[in-house]
């Protein structure tokens, strides 16, 4: 069972791959996005663990478009909490540090301890590299701001902890695989579709109340760009129940009808938000 | 008049500053984007200008978060396309660069281009950033991923151009400024509210139906968790249409009767994506 993801090893997408597959699972990292999907299209992987929204920083919209290139399905929902901590070598303390390597992003997300510390911030890669970076150079006062799984790989210690500006930051993965490899029993608690509305005043309303009258509940709503006509827009529903429950399979042959298209893109248990 | 940006001199915040204001504006550069809104919420600024979405990564939504608990108005759209060009110091040619300096997200978006050039890539920062910190160290090796505004302000040479993946990247900032200080003759073609929905199955639905009876075509719509309550949902739509015209104040009266709350963000000419 190959499963791909997007970074390398430590990432917090192999995270969410232990949590959905469990400890022992064995991640393939590639670099990009893109490669990932296309792993499991082209059959190299089986499955594929991707972000697709950041509770602060909002959703990873290249994942949507990507997805809806695609003709992956979607099995699974995963949340990880995202909590930075400093990594160093064993046996170093805090009062040593003088540098940290990070992501921008992490570097951003703990911008006052680093203030507070004095330290001489970094830019790197990704939250992993720099912790594999820190151990490789073997020097005394540098640390990175990486996840605690980092610091279980490379052998670094954890200096510091709650070192997050925000500290309720959770990411959502999904996991995917190609359509004729979802389980037959697969039951899904939460559905995920994307639709494509007529042109005319109120259509959006129109497909929307198929789903309300039909006592279905929404989740999420987002409107994007058509990938390859950005004047145009679809719109990305997630809702509460299964594909195959009849309100649901009402209200998408209703919706068919009432859109150029609709596509049911996943089906899967609901996770608690961890 | 002071124009807070989040970033650099020469950072593409700064691009939309001089294309709304003229070539002469002057940005002032802060660490955050919470700084920008503090900075104009405490009259340290006039006006911010800063990024809410991208067509391909999708909302920034930290800043309709920060825009949500601000009392900042929106009384702009600006439109800048994100064209990446590899700069140097003058003289030199592409042949002789063998590291280039850029943010990660701008060297992943030129990921073939360093590919087939064999360059060392080195995280920064940020763009303009890294052209700041080529013009500095000297040496002739090297080159920073960056904007053409970044070759005038750094005195650097722009060795190659469309060297970017994806050709049509746009990012959309808004304009922002005290509500005190909207002009009164401000006229809007596009208007942005937040509202959040009661608890009832087919809410949503209800709110839009005000919006869709009354004739308004939405440009934008997209649910965010609240800031201060993850579980709770509210809704951020754009549509065509001033918070005077008749039409706009009917439908949001009757969204305040049929909300929790619903407020207005902005109000702003509709500019042409560039």
């Amino acid at each position: 069972m190959i499963i791909a993801f997007q970074g390398v090893k430590g990432a917090y997408s192999e995270i969410a791959i232990t949590k959905h597959f469990g400890e022992d699972a064995q991640g393939e990292g590639y670099a990009t996005f893109e490669e990932v999907f296309d792993a499991v299209r082209d059959a190299k992987a089986d499955f594929a663990v991707i972000p697709f929204e950041n509770n602060v920083t909002g959703s990873i919209s290249i994942n949507y478009d990507l997805l809806l290139k695609s003709n992956l399905f979607i099995i699974a929902e995963v949340y990880v909490p995202i909590r930075h901590k400093l990594l160093s070598h064993p046996g170093n303390s805090l009062n040593s540090i003088k540098t940290v390597y990070s992501h921008p992003q992490a570097l951003e997300q703990c911008r006052d301890f680093i203030k507070k510390g004095g330290f001489r911030a970094i830019p790197e890669f990704d939250t992993a590299g720099s912790a594999k970076l820190v151990k490789e150079r073997g020097k005394s006062d540098e640390a990175a701001i990486a996840s605690e799984r980092c610091a279980k790989i490379y052998g670094l210690d954890i200096l510091a902890q709650d070192i997050d500006v925000q500290k309720n930051f959770v990411t959502k993965f999904y996991v995917l695989c190609r359509k004729s490899d979802v389980p037959a029993n697969q039951k899904g608690e939460k559905t995920l579709i994307v639709f494509r509305t007529k042109h005319y005043p109120g259509a959006l309303v129109n497909c929307l109340q198929r789903l309300a009258k039909n006592g279905i509940n929404l989740t999420k709503l987002e409107s994007r760009p058509m990938p390859d006509n950005p004047g145009e827009y679809c719109f990305y529903v997630e809702f509460l129940g299964d594909e195959k429950d009849e309100n649901v399979k009402l209200s998408l042959l209703e919706m068919g009808a009432a859109s150029q298209f609709v596509r049911v893109l996943g089906c899967y248990p609901s996770s608690k938000n961890a």
